[in-house]
Formats: structure tokens, sequence, C-alpha cells
């Protein structure tokens, strides 16, 4: 299979995941979704655990470069550290379907040991770069802080995805932003 | 279907949910866990949905009543805001499956409106009640404090059951209690 037709059946995936739920989620979706046939899809991806582990490191690489482009360099560290947290909260309309298919994800990690481990180590990367854009805006901050930070903005991104009348984009946000903004005067 | 009965089907989609995962949740799979016939349990629940509903119906229920045990009216208000965190970031073991068991509901609510709905429903019923709390122990606080606290609480609970060697439980109750602290001086 090509690596254009692969990134074809990985997206079909991600709208599978994000459309019709996890408990869909099954080769024949898949390969329906993509215009392709379920021999073609197997051939790439022999059993659907192998095509959702695909999957999970595609949306990961994807949702990583995002947040790297989100970091500028000419710009205040409290700055770049407010985008960052604006995205991992799912702020944005056009988030919704990284969360769903995050959740899905995760719902997923509890049962199977590879997405679990895969999870496990997208997030210790997660909670280092937090860290890492925290410390240049708060010295003195912890990697408590960030845990914490990264917790608040999971909760926040899901609110986003299952209940938008409650967690508006704009409430997301200014509960982001006054959260960073605290940590960074606490800790300047 | 007695109402015993009906409690060990719904029990066994608890236990379906936690052990197997969302994508594993059938009827076949619920009847051979409540030791009962595929049958029995579709003469109770006619559809897969129709089980699911009741099943959240039945979770939420249940945790609510612990949330409200977990309230004594001759502690400091700041206790008892901290027990119901502790409780709501699964900070104790046997949070797991409930954690697990949730994330699975909150997964189906993307794309099913009828758990949505009931979601939506005990999201806000959440927020609500963590303001009542919150009010006491800090007579400043804003409807935003509990979202912000709910949000903190529902990512240190998947951190908990997805990730127990970047979150022990050491970590969640200090990341919480910290929280609950700051937020009762900054509003005092």
């Amino acid at each position: 299979m090509t690596e254009e037709s692969r990134t074809r059946v990985l997206d079909a995936v991600v709208r599978v995941l994000a459309e019709q739920g996890v408990d869909r989620l099954r080769i024949r979706a898949v390969a329906e979704e993509a215009g392709l046939s379920v021999g073609a899809v197997q051939h790439a991806y022999a059993t659907r655990n192998d095509l959702v582990h695909a999957a999970m490191q595609h949306v990961s690489e994807r949702f990583t470069a995002r947040l790297l482009s989100a970091v500028e360099r000419d710009r205040a560290p409290q700055e770049n550290l407010i985008a960052v947290s604006r995205l991992l909260a799912g702020v944005d309309e056009d988030a919704r379907q990284s969360t769903v298919v995050w959740l899905a994800f995760t719902s997923l990690a509890c049962n199977d040991p590879v997405i679990a481990e895969s999870h496990r180590s997208a997030w210790r990367t997660l909670e280092h770069g937090l860290l890492l854009l925290l410390t240049q805006a708060a010295p003195h901050a912890s990697a408590d802080d960030a845990a914490e930070l990264l917790a608040l903005l999971d909760g926040l991104a899901i609110a986003r995805a299952t209940e938008p009348e409650r967690m508006p984009s704009e409430r997301a946000a200014r509960i982001a932003t006054r959260h960073v903004a605290r940590l960074c005067a606490r800790s300047g």
C-alpha cells in the first residue's frame, strides 16, 4: 500500500471514531469510509488492533506538530504558553474532532496495553513540554504545576467536546488564560 | 425481570466496560457476564442502547450517592470540599473502575444524543454542587472557579486511570488539595 493510501486509511479511522464512535470501529467501517476494499486495508493492517495503533501514532504526530507550530520564537513565553494551552483545551471549534478521537483512544487505552503505552508516552512528553514552556514564563514553576495545568486543559477539552453549552469557547479560553496568568504571577 | 436481576445486568455492563472496554459492549457479553440468557437481558433492555442508557443512569445515581455521603454536616466546608475533590479526582485505588466506566460513557456521549443529554445533565448538577460547596468554603468563589475545579478533577481522574505511574495517588491528592487551598485563600 502506498504512503498516500495509508494516510487515507488512517484519516478514515479518525473520521469513524469522530463521527460514529469507538464502538463502531471495525475494519469494514474504515474500508468503507476510505473507499477501499476490506482486503486492501487488511493487507496493510492485519488486525483491528494494528489499525488502531497506527491511527493513534498518526494522530499523535499530527497533534505534536500543531503544538510545536503554536510556539513562536519571537513571542513572550507567557503568550506561547497561552497559545499551547488554548490548543490543548480545545478552545477552537475545529478542535472537537481531535478531542473526540483523543477520548476514544484514552478509553481504549484502559484495556489495550499497546495503546496504553503509546498514551502514557505521549502524556509524559506533553507534561515535560509544558514544564519547559512554563519555566520560561514562570522560572519557579514545578512539575506539579505542569501536571496541574495539563489535567485542567484535558478536563476543559472534554467539557468543550461533550458540553459546548456549559463550556463555550470563551469560557474555556477565559479559565485556561487566568490559570496561566495566576501561575506566572505566583512563581514570578 | 426482578429489580435484583436488573441490578445484576447493570453491574455486568459496568464490569464489561471496565474490564473489556466500550468496543466490546454487546448484549451477548453482558448476558454472559451476568450469568443470564441473551433473551432474558433483551426482555428487560430491548437494544444495546437501552442497556447503555440504563447503565449510565445506574452509575450516575450510585456516584451521586457516594459524593453526598462524602459531605459531613459537622466538618469545616474546606474539608468537605477536599473530600469531594478526592472522590472526583479518583485519588483512591478503587476509583479506577468508576473513571474507566465514566470515560467509556463520555466517549459514547460524543455520538449518542441520549447519553450526551444524560452526561450534560450530570455535569451541570456537579458544577452546581461544587459551586455550593465552594461558596461555603470561599464566599467569593465564582461559577468559573467551580468549572475550573471540576475540569481539573476530571483531568486528574483520567490521568489516575490511564497513567498511574505519572499520576500516583499522592500526587493527584496533592495537586487537588493545594488547588482547593489556594482557591479558598484567594476568595476568603
